[in-house]
């Protein structure tokens, strides 16, 4: 369990949490003095949310780390990414819908570009658009290895994920990605004897891919890395007593929704809007919303400050179709900072804004954003303790000791 | 390690950072509402890297513990001490430039003054002066005994450092010194029946002493403390990927610095100014400079506000030396408070000064002082979290997870 002394004070209630989380929301300025993104988007219906509820900065890991999108979301569903480390291949499976169960071994892959001696030309087959991937990852599937089940599905573009199914399978696996050009894929080699026979079949597997591939110009090679299994990460619902929904557009968030037990909502669109929407649709089957808006940290990691600030705005222009549910709890905040000055995630810590209004000891701040928030009630805290937080304000704890 | 997670996660990068400790920095105020020492100074080269950069307050060891200058230096350096205890006698060893191997055992001494009957006088020998103790350490040097190698050193005045090298040394012995006048010193009792040979040489070395110093009237006698071993700390650069330096003009942070593998810089001197160009001399050849000013604390501890304000003053004025050579990173914070008011180390927080121009999040404080550190954006954290962070705003880390 995330929280060892957590279950045992858990109360049923009929109370809702949504977590909100705008991927990369923290920002930095672009010049000395200067507004971070966030503070300079226009938002009147987070900045109402500021003035009635409370607000912090987090530190998704730990100071001065600078998380990957798997790590900062286990985070904010209250598993000390530390301790419950999650291979990318995992992820990535997950995200776009191919099942891991126990014993199966995942690994994220990159269709890449060979000459004709079979190096490396582009690592990722000159970004090949979905449309051309798609057919290769469908004979991708048609691939047959004795004793085992493989299934592949396409990711985005250049890349795909791929499961292996079946007895022994262990994942200690090098990356077959060299990370430079000119030189060929590496084979995929043992870190532990007891992986040889994985790492053999894994081998077959490329092989026969090559083969399936040799008749294209761009996509005629391919990598693979990040070899994993299904962590077995305690389930949220035993965690926290909730009923958690995912709304996102993105597969990755599903993916790391899925190991943790949520339920992913189908819906169609992909504005903040949309996903409001799909909201309110399963707003009677689940008291937890975990809703994720990708596009601030696509904005953040384009450089794109006015960009990430858009975006911001219409998600404050969105939330009314949120609020109107009456969410007994409503936590808006990201999973790490991605400031358009750096262009990439960083380690600063992440604005975080908790409204509830049965519980709320409101601080003086007015305002959603960096400085505002250092100045909160909630004060710099670990992301890792939003779930207890969300509990209690939702009246879902009892309490401790007598 | 001290952080598991960081030494995976190290980018090679030509940035570099500086560690400016000012020993015993925080203070407290004189009268009520009254400033404190760093409040009455009058700083502006701090006060304008307060506006351009991050303040916050550290916590040294723990809530309300006070530490010695060893733990509160380790802390700095990311060494939890409470996980890694250094004896006082290694510490005050390598401080006066003596070579703790591992297996070798160390003690601090004090000359004493005893009266006929043997017993303690003056634990301290009249704290006679540095001029008339040097010959005596000169005379304890020429000891000889069987099957082990002994080394002194004077520290200062009335304190020398002795290590014994040898076969099976342990260094589980009580201190002699009884912490009381009227009695004699005590034997150096063993705490392990595995110690009972160590302790039968340090037994037969004080013998030899009390005979060496017996025709002294002021340090006819002396007592031992704190017999301990090389700690064995991972090495500063294997944590961090830094090559490091130390520039300090007492022996204890020399020392402390060696512990954890710092090359300790000599230089002329012993003002701010004097340490600042030993930094310059040596810029090329390290990526990490500690920089120790020993003379806050001092004045601290001699009750003397308006000298430990002067002193940071002076700090101030030599900073353009250290500006020059435009640090990537620059923390100015203490080891631990020592407020005059109190004549002593404390427990109180520590105030904390980042700037890095590339990658700070500036908060709204314009001053360098323990207020508005409270209210600046890196809020109240544990000083152990120092060198994460420095690492990050260095841009020397790399993402965790996917």
């Amino acid at each position: 369990m995330p929280f060892d002394y957590l279950p045992h004070l858990l109360i049923k209630s009929k109370s809702k949490i949504v977590l909100l989380v705008m991927d990369g929301l923290g920002g930095l300025p672009m010049e000395a003095n200067g507004p971070t993104e966030l503070e300079h988007a226009h938002s009147p219906n987070l900045d109402r949310l500021a003035s009635q509820g409370m607000l912090g900065v987090t530190t998704p890991v730990r100071p001065g780390i600078t998380p990957g999108s798997g790590p900062a979301h286990l985070a904010l569903f209250g598993y000390d990414p530390i301790k419950y480390e999650i291979g990318r291949g995992v992820l990535e499976s997950v995200g776009v819908g191919l099942h891991v169960g126990p014993g199966d071994v995942a690994a994220r892959g990159n269709f890449c570009t060979l000459d004709r001696n079979g190096k490396i030309v582009d690592r990722r087959a000159g970004r090949i658009p979905s449309e051309e991937s798609d057919p290769l990852v469908e004979r991708l599937k048609k691939i047959v290895l004795p004793g085992v089940v493989t299934d592949v599905r396409q990711v985005k573009e250049y890349r795909f994920a791929v499961v292996m199914r079946g007895e022994n399978l262990v994942p200690e696996i090098e990356d077959t990605d060299p990370q430079e050009t000119g030189v060929p894929p590496l084979d995929p080699e043992p870190r532990t004897p007891s992986a040889q026979h994985t790492a053999d079949l894994f081998k077959q597997w490329i092989s026969q891919a090559q083969q399936v591939l040799a008749d294209n110009t761009k996509a005629n090679g391919l990598t693979l890395r990040g070899f994993a299994s299904d962590p077995n990460l305690p389930r949220f619902e035993d965690s926290y007593g909730l009923h958690p929904a995912c709304i996102s557009v993105y597969p990755m968030y599903k993916g790391v929704s899925r190991l943790v037990g949520m339920d992913v909502i189908d819906f169609d669109g992909e504005t903040p809007e949309d996903e409001f929407k799909a909201v309110a649709r399963v707003w009677e089957d689940y008291d937890f919303f975990f809703v994720h808006i990708k596009k601030t940290d696509s904005k953040g990691e384009d450089g794109d400050f006015e960009g990430k600030a858009k975006v911001i705005e219409g998600v404050d222009t969105a939330l009314p179709h949120l609020l109107e549910l009456k969410p007994d709890v409503l936590i808006v905040t990201g999973d790490h900072s991605t400031p358009a000055r750096l262009r990439t995630h960083s380690w600063h810590p992440v604005p975080f804004l908790l409204w509830a209004p049965a519980t709320i000891r409101p601080d003086d701040q007015t305002r959603f954003g960096e400085r505002a928030c250092v100045h909160g009630a909630l004060g710099n805290f670990s992301a890792h303790d939003t779930m207890p937080l969300a509990l209690a304000h939702a009246q879902r704890l009892e309490k401790f000791g007598a």
